[in-house]
């Protein structure tokens, strides 16, 4: 459970954390977050998110509320008063309160919201039997590079799939082609075993686990390839699996009603899920 | 000033009207909203607004807070409250506070918030003069008929618009057609006197204004047709003109750089306006 929450300038005890019902994060999902893995009391890819929560805030033109020394400070305060070395930290930052119209305010003063709280990543059960997923229309808008709040379609992606029985929606554009899942990258491996991942467009996410997988099928010597694929070559992938900071590799046995492969998660989807752990000094397991 | 906010069952200072850092809205856009004039003390189209709040609600899954008329009671008595006789109420329901997780959670509550202040409407000089409106690609996602507060879209094709000096911003599919404005709806006359709007599919908010423009244009006489138009037909259109609970009906005099007509506010477009206002019993400028 989590016990104090940054909200503002402020740890404020976690039930009663609030902010305006003016901020715009709640009218308008007007703001970007990040969300961290902490593993042995290390926020995992630290830089790297910090990095692509820059980019997300100068896209939105809002700016950072406080240099980035003062907030890696209050992350890592976050973590001490909450007593979390394994878990997850959530930070989220909107352009702030003020009287609702849709146009940026003058005046407004961003505000910063940080959370942390345990969290157990896939477990090996999950991890040796693999997920499923289903597909779905990508309804979402387009600009999904930029990590917004906006995450209403991602919910009913996500809540249809588990209505399903299923780990994660994996989102269909109109072209047939897979994006993303909704909160989480898409990959697959085929027959002729190349890795193939979207490339990183306006469509998906550039996740901050989907660079460091990229970096470790390029040192496992494998054949990548970044573009589109369609529904039907995921349905006939040798293999598949999914990456996001909370899974970071999970590997998919069924899209839809199609097992992939012989149904059990795949070798190199295993290998790699290896290499990403190896390369962040985890044990498999680790995260739990 | 407001004075009151209707925050979950109390009536808070509006300075201190807070919501949980976990509720839904805040985290995921989870949510939708109404957006009521008030006139002379009284709810403009509230039973149109209510009847598509149950739209929204019921497309998202989200229960109603409460029955009708403890709602309707509940915004009177924020009017009341916060001494608003002319001016705007703002409700917004979101799914609640839960622990941050994409999917529905099982426990949570709806969340209510029902604010109200004072505004004045659209100027008799600003009518008289007409506004200009820009152009930009429409990003946002495939369910605008939902009137969520996913709105991070329209906030940016809104600022777009204002940097540009425009009021609005018009917004464009990819197949090269106006959908709407990014608060507003966008009608066209042709130079065949024919009133043209796009028809409510999921690209557009079926505004409640929208519906009762189309009444008032079908009591004078008018051809109508609701299909899709282009940029270039808007550009070359003999007037035009955008609907909203705020802006009743806003002749345009200018389309990116393309004077609408004479560029001037169009005959039928004034006269629409005044049908509008007539039929809900207002005398133009009563809204100030």
């Amino acid at each position: 459970m989590a016990r104090f929450a940054y909200v503002n300038g402020q740890y404020q005890p976690y039930g009663e954390a609030a902010v305006h019902i003016d901020d715009r994060g709640y009218q308008f999902a007007d703001g970007v977050y990040e969300v961290i893995a902490v593993i042995g009391g290390r926020l995992l890819d630290e830089i790297p998110h910090l990095d692509r929560l820059d980019r997300s805030l100068a896209a939105l033109s809002i700016l950072p509320p406080l240099s980035r020394p003062a907030l890696r400070h209050i992350l890592r305060e976050t973590l001490r008063r909450n007593r979390i070395t394994a878990g997850i930290l959530y930070l989220q930052i909107t352009r702030g309160v003020a009287k609702r119209d849709h146009p940026f305010p003058k005046d407004a003063v961003p505000a910063l919201v940080v959370t942390a709280r345990r969290f157990k990543g896939a477990s090996e059960s999950i991890v040796s039997a693999g997920v499923a997923v289903v597909t779905t229309q990508d309804l979402r808008w387009h600009r999904c590079d930029i990590k917004s709040i906006s995450l209403l379609p991602n919910v009913l992606a996500k809540q249809g799939a588990r209505a399903q029985g299923a780990f994660e929606a994996w989102m269909v554009d109109r072209q047939g082609h897979v994006t993303e899942g909704a909160s989480t990258n898409a990959w697959i491996i085929s027959k002729q075993g190349e890795l193939i991942t979207r490339s990183a467009d306006h469509a998906i996410l550039n996740g901050v686990t989907r660079l460091a997988v990229l970096a470790a099928a390029k040192r496992l010597g494998l054949t990548i390839v970044e573009r589109p694929f369609t529904v039907s070559e995921a349905q006939q992938a040798k293999e598949a699996f999914l990456t996001s900071t909370t899974s970071h590799v999970l590997p998919v046995v069924r899209i839809d009603q199609h097992p992939i492969g012989n149904g059990h998660p795949g070798e190199l989807s295993l290998a790699l899920r290896q290499a990403y752990l190896h390369q962040h000094g985890l044990l498999s397991g680790a995260f739990r």
